[in-house]
C-alpha cells in the first residue's frame, strides 16, 4: 500500500489519553489500580445538568443545529464570559465545539500556516505542539524552570520572536504545572504579544480551580488583546462533563467565521444533547464548582504534605488546576525495590505501576522528562492511602 | 492582524449546512418555510435508543472513553458489519466518530498528503472535495452525466489515474444523485482500484435507503478491497440521530491506528451518551429503518409523479438515498413570475424561496450547476402540497 499522510503519521499519540485508557483497561481486567493520572474529576455530572439533557432527549431536541451550536448556547456563553471574565462578545463570535481540545484544534488550524512558528511555554499540555505540527507549523518552546516555579517571563516571549512567529498558546491555570498567572504577569505578556502582532490562544479550562488568593484572569480582557485572542473553555472539568464532549471558543468575528466554516465541513456541531446539558450548567450556579474546588484544595494539601516529607524531590505547590508536577530526577540512575532500573520519567512511572499499582503521568508527556504529574482528581481517602505508597517506592530505591 | 491559514480560508462553507441553517432561522423568525433541502429525516429518534441514552445519563456513564470509543460500541459495530455487510473486522479496526462527516475527515486526513490526487465522482457531496483541499490534496472529478443516469464507469477511473492518484471516494447510495451501484459495477471499480493500488473511502451512510430490487453492497467486501478501504457509516440517517453526532469508520488496522492517534489529539471520542444510544440502535432490530424506507419510497414516488408532469426538466428516479437530483437548466435565461432573472442553480433556488417559500439545494453545492436537489425527508402531505407549487413556479417562467 502507498504511504499514509505524514501529517498524521508524524503525530505522537496523546500520552495522557493513552495512560488513562491503559488504567481503565487494567481496571476492567480486574487489576486493582490507584489512578492518579487522569484529568477527570471523580464526581458525577450535577443532577440539574443531567435532567436538562434527559428533557432534551425526551422532547426530541436531537436534530441538527447550526455548525456553531444553538443560538441559546451561544447567548449563554456570552453572558458567562461577560459576567465571569469581563469579556464582551456577541453570539456570532462563539463556536460550540466537541470539547475544549477540539476548540484548540480548530483555532490552531485556522491560524497556523505551513512554517509559522507558535510559542508554547514548557512544560505544556502535550496536545499543543502536536496540533501545531499537524498544521505544519513549528512549535517553539519557552522553557520554564522549576527554579522559577515554572513561571514564564515576558522577556522569554520577546527573545523567541522571529518574523515567522504567528501565535502563542497560554494555559493558566496551567496543566501540568499548576501555575496561575497574575494580572501583572499577563499584562507583561500582553504588551509583547500586541507589540509583535501575534495571535493568542488562551486555554482557560481550569479557570475555576484556583487555590491562591487572586482569581484567574483572562488575558483576552487586557488592552489590545480581544481582537487577537481565541479564548478556549469547556464543561469537562468544572461540571464533570468529560464524556459529554462539549466546549467552546470565543474569537474575533472574522476568525470565528473561518472556524465555523471549517467545523461545518469537518465535524459539524457538537452533540445537541450535550449543548442542552451545557446550557443548564451555565444557567445554574457555581455552587457545585466551588464545592469541588474546596475538596480539591484539601486533596492538594494532603498530597503536598506527603511530597514535602520526601527529601529528594522538588515541586511547585499548585496555585490552580488539579495537578502537582514533581521533579523526581534525583531517582534517575537508581534501582527500585522491585529491581527496575530507572533512567527517565517513563521508566519511573512504569516501575511505579508494576510495583505499587499506581498510575501517574511521565513528565515526558509534557516536555519535561525530569518530572512526573500527579492528579488530585482521586478521592481524599485514595490520596491518603496511595501517597505513602509513593513515598515507600522512592525511599526504597537504591543506587 | 496577520493573515489566517490558507488551509481554512480556502475552504468553501458547506452549502447544504448553510441552507439548512437559513431555513431553520427563517422558521424561527416566523416565516413559513417548505423545507425540501435538509438531509434529516422528519422522524424522532426511536424510543429504545432514547431510553438507553437516558439510562446512561442517569447511571453516570458520562466519563471519558478510549479515543476510538467504548469496547462495546466497537464490538457491536463489528457484529453489524459482519451480519449486514459481510465484512469481517475486529474492534481494533473500528473508530467511533462524531458523525459520518467526521469519519470522512479523519480518513482523508490520514491518507492524503500534499499534492496527492483523490478521485471523486461528480455530482458529489460538497464536503468531499473541501476536505481533500483542506489536506492540500487535489480533488480530481469524474463527471457523471445525467444521460448516463449519473453512473460512474470503471474506464473513467482508469483514465483519470496518474502517478499522483492516492485514493477514490465512493458514495453508494449516492447523495445527491440517488444512484446505487450494483455488485457488477462495484466489481469493475474494484478491479481498477486494486490494480492501481489506491485507497478507497466508501461512504455508506444511506445503505438502508434503497428502493430498487438489489440491496446496497459494500465495495469493501470485494476481493482485494478490505485492506485498502475505509468504510464510513453512522446513525444520523438510519436512526434519525442527526443531532447526536455519532458515526464510525472501519479500516485496515494500521490506518485505524493512525486515525485513533489523530482523533486522540484533535477531538477525542464522540459523546459517551451518543455511544450508548448507538449501541441500543445496533442491539435493536431494523424494523424502524424498514418502516422509514417504505415511507420514503412513497414520498419519492409522489415527488417523481409531479416532476414527471413537468416538460422541461429531466431527472434520474433514485434507486436509493432520500434525494432527487433534477436538471432545471432549461429554465436558465428565463424570468420568474415574480420577475427574477434566473441564470444558475443558486438564483433558481433563491427565487423559489422568495416566491414560494420553498427551500431546495442548488446543484452548485454538488458540483453540477444545471441541477437542484430535492430531499424527500419532509412528510407526504408536505410533499403533496409543495410539489405543485414547484410546478407552478417553473410553469410560470417566461423567456
Amino acid at each position: 500500500m502507498k504511504s499514509l499522510s505524514r501529517r498524521v503519521t508524524e503525530i505522537h499519540p496523546s500520552m495522557t489519553v493513552e495512560i488513562d485508557t491503559l488504567a481503565k483497561r487494567l481496571s476492567t481486567e480486574g487489576r486493582f489500580i490507584w489512578n492518579l493520572a487522569v484529568g477527570e474529576p471523580n464526581f458525577d455530572t450535577p443532577v440539574h445538568i443531567k435532567e436538562a439533557a434527559i428533557r432534551a432527549v425526551n422532547k426530541g431536541l436531537t436534530r441538527y443545529t447550526a455548525p456553531s451550536g444553538t443560538q441559546t448556547f451561544k447567548e449563554k456563553v456570552c453572558e458567562k464570559l461577560l459576567k465571569e471574565n469581563s469579556l464582551a462578545y456577541v453570539p456570532e463570535q462563539i463556536v460550540a465545539t466537541s470539547g475544549a481540545k477540539h476548540a484548540v484544534f480548530n483555532a490552531i488550524s485556522a491560524i497556523v500556516n505551513k512554517g509559522d512558528e507558535v510559542l508554547i511555554p514548557a512544560p505544556y499540555w502535550g496536545t499543543y505542539p502536536e496540533l501545531v505540527r499537524y498544521c505544519k507549523g513549528m512549535p517553539v518552546l519557552l522553557e520554564c524552570d522549576i527554579k522559577d516555579n515554572f513561571r514564564l517571563k515576558a522577556e522569554q516571549i520577546s527573545k523567541a520572536i522571529t518574523e515567522k512567529t504567528k501565535a502563542i498558546i497560554l494555559n493558566s491555570p496551567c496543566n501540568p504545572t499548576g501555575v496561575v498567572y497574575s494580572n501583572e504577569e499577563l499584562k507583561s505578556f500582553a504588551k509583547v504579544i500586541v507589540e509583535n502582532d501575534l495571535y493568542c490562544i488562551t486555554d482557560e479550562i481550569y479557570e475555576h480551580f484556583v487555590y491562591a488568593k487572586e482569581r484567574s484572569v483572562s488575558i483576552a480582557s487586557l488592552p489590545g488583546m480581544l481582537e487577537r485572542t481565541v479564548v478556549v473553555n469547556g464543561f469537562s472539568k468544572a461540571y464533570c462533563m468529560t464524556g459529554w464532549r462539549i466546549g467552546y471558543l470565543a474569537a474575533p468575528e472574522k476568525l470565528a467565521k473561518e472556524i465555523v466554516k471549517m467545523q461545518g465541513q469537518t465535524t459539524h456541531h457538537p452533540s445537541n444533547i450535550s449543548q442542552y446539558g451545557a446550557i443548564a450548567a451555565l444557567n445554574g450556579s457555581l455552587e457545585s464548582v466551588f464545592a469541588m474546588r474546596q475538596e480539591f484544595f484539601e486533596r492538594m494539601s494532603r498530597m503536598s504534605e506527603v511530597l514535602e516529607s520526601i527529601e529528594n524531590i522538588s515541586f511547585f505547590k499548585p496555585e490552580g488546576s488539579f495537578y502537582i508536577f514533581v521533579d523526581v530526577s534525583a531517582y534517575y540512575g537508581k534501582k527500585t525495590a522491585g529491581g527496575a532500573q530507572i533512567s527517565n520519567s517513563v521508566e519511573f512511572c512504569r516501575a511505579l505501576l508494576d510495583e505499587q499499582g499506581m498510575v501517574i503521568v511521565p513528565g515526558a508527556a509534557f516536555g519535561r522528562d525530569s518530572c512526573v504529574r500527579f492528579s488530585f482528581t482521586a478521592s481524599l481517602p485514595t490520596i491518603s492511602v496511595v501517597m505513602p505508597k509513593f513515598k515507600e517506592f522512592v525511599d526504597s530505591t537504591v543506587p
